[in-house]
């Protein structure tokens, strides 16, 4: 990937509050493959305590969506059209780490996957897969 | 509903900090059908400033959950399995409001289903629906 | 509709060797909205005799395609671009009738959902619903 | 794997009459780990010739749940609660090849991926991928 292309992605994250307000960092970037990492925020949780399924989804659908990215041209953008989840354990323990890839590229729809793992103590434990579409679409003010 | 079930849903909701984050508010609880609001707070939102698919999702996936749980003994919680989004417009307006519906409940598991609108002015547009699977568990502590 | 567009969807469902091979049959059609039924075949069974999840996925599929396309001009055809099917109950008794209906639709992508019922002695009961996303292409040779 | 395993696992897939129909054969079977082949059949067909979305899921449905069911005891069998299919090409070429793989075993909820490729001339192209989930239930009869 160019210096620009790279740099597309971050700008495009770092416009996102949700992100933010999830204290979700993005810490990889590579053709086809991003990295979302999130802590477990006091305000992030379920009624258990454990991380709301709406925090892994949303690291999740943003790594996808961003795998889908980085395999478009500079004057995209791209929105989730659909995707589904399937949520394996509870969220919990230091950090989730959100992968996202791309199945298959495309100009008008784009199949996109994301495993989320949550890490405790350095290990690695899935806790859920993400399939889905993104669709490219203009950028906004290009 | 007896008032012990109803009093039982919105403990659990008080007990999600990620639905004090995103400002939802449970507006509705009848049995198998729950509706959940949340404003665009500036927090929520994605890169072109409309709400982010993460606060469709928790909004969602809490109502079709809740609805699921209207249906359930006193002693039993409810976590999601698998939810499928389809996107249908981009979140604007003034508020958000999912409607969750139980489409066949389960001791087992459930299936909801979820209608997300976004109310401008009083017009309500759809932008979401999603389509899961609820698993019934013991409530935590008991 | 306008009887070539009526006709256009026979026509279509008649060149699908796969419904007729199901037994399948299309019993309404209307705009956004499209019936089609099957019969339990003794070759279209799943190891414990009930129905093969692959028969209401093909009916319910398919009625979904055809309520999209109810929807769209003459000279397109549309492709599933992904579904989902959630099982409610098993394939038994003496029909299937599948019902797409249209929930949003659109020239780039259409979604759609589909209800699956099983008919027995004039009893109805939901077996499976599915929510997918349908996408417009040109007619092949036009 | 045991003899007895293996053998339960051809058993079932013979008694799916289904399978017989669309030609499909089970061509491996392991630990977590299925493969199913179905040619395109004359009746297997959708209205642009290319093989129907009902053969592509029906395979890749099957091949996920035996997927399942090599890692439950032998007096289960499983059925799909839901699943979900991106279709990303054509169905077309010799042969078709369903692989399913257990993405998390469980005794009450097993999550399955499936990916079909299609064969032409010896060259395989990925064109769907599947996501969902297995329930497993005590074998009939026993």
């Amino acid at each position: 990937m160019t210096p620009d292309a790279i740099t597309r992605i971050h700008r495009s994250f770092e416009a996102q509050s949700m992100m933010a307000t999830l204290g979700a960092e993005i810490t990889e970037v590579a053709e086809g493959h991003v990295r979302i990492t999130a802590p477990l925020l006091p305000g992030s949780l379920q009624q258990q305590g454990f991380g709301h399924a709406g925090l892994t989804f949303s690291i999740g659908d943003s790594a996808a969506g961003y795998a889908a990215l980085t395999m478009l041209p500079l004057d995209c953008e791209v929105v989730t059209a659909e995707i589904k989840i399937n949520l394996l354990a509870p969220a919990q323990g230091d950090l989730l780490i959100a992968t996202g890839r791309v199945v298959k590229p495309g100009k008008r729809l784009c199949v996109v996957t994301s495993q989320v793992h949550a890490i405790t103590n350095g290990d690695q434990k899935l806790i859920a897969v993400l399939q889905g579409t993104m669709v490219p679409v203009p950028l906004s003010g290009s």
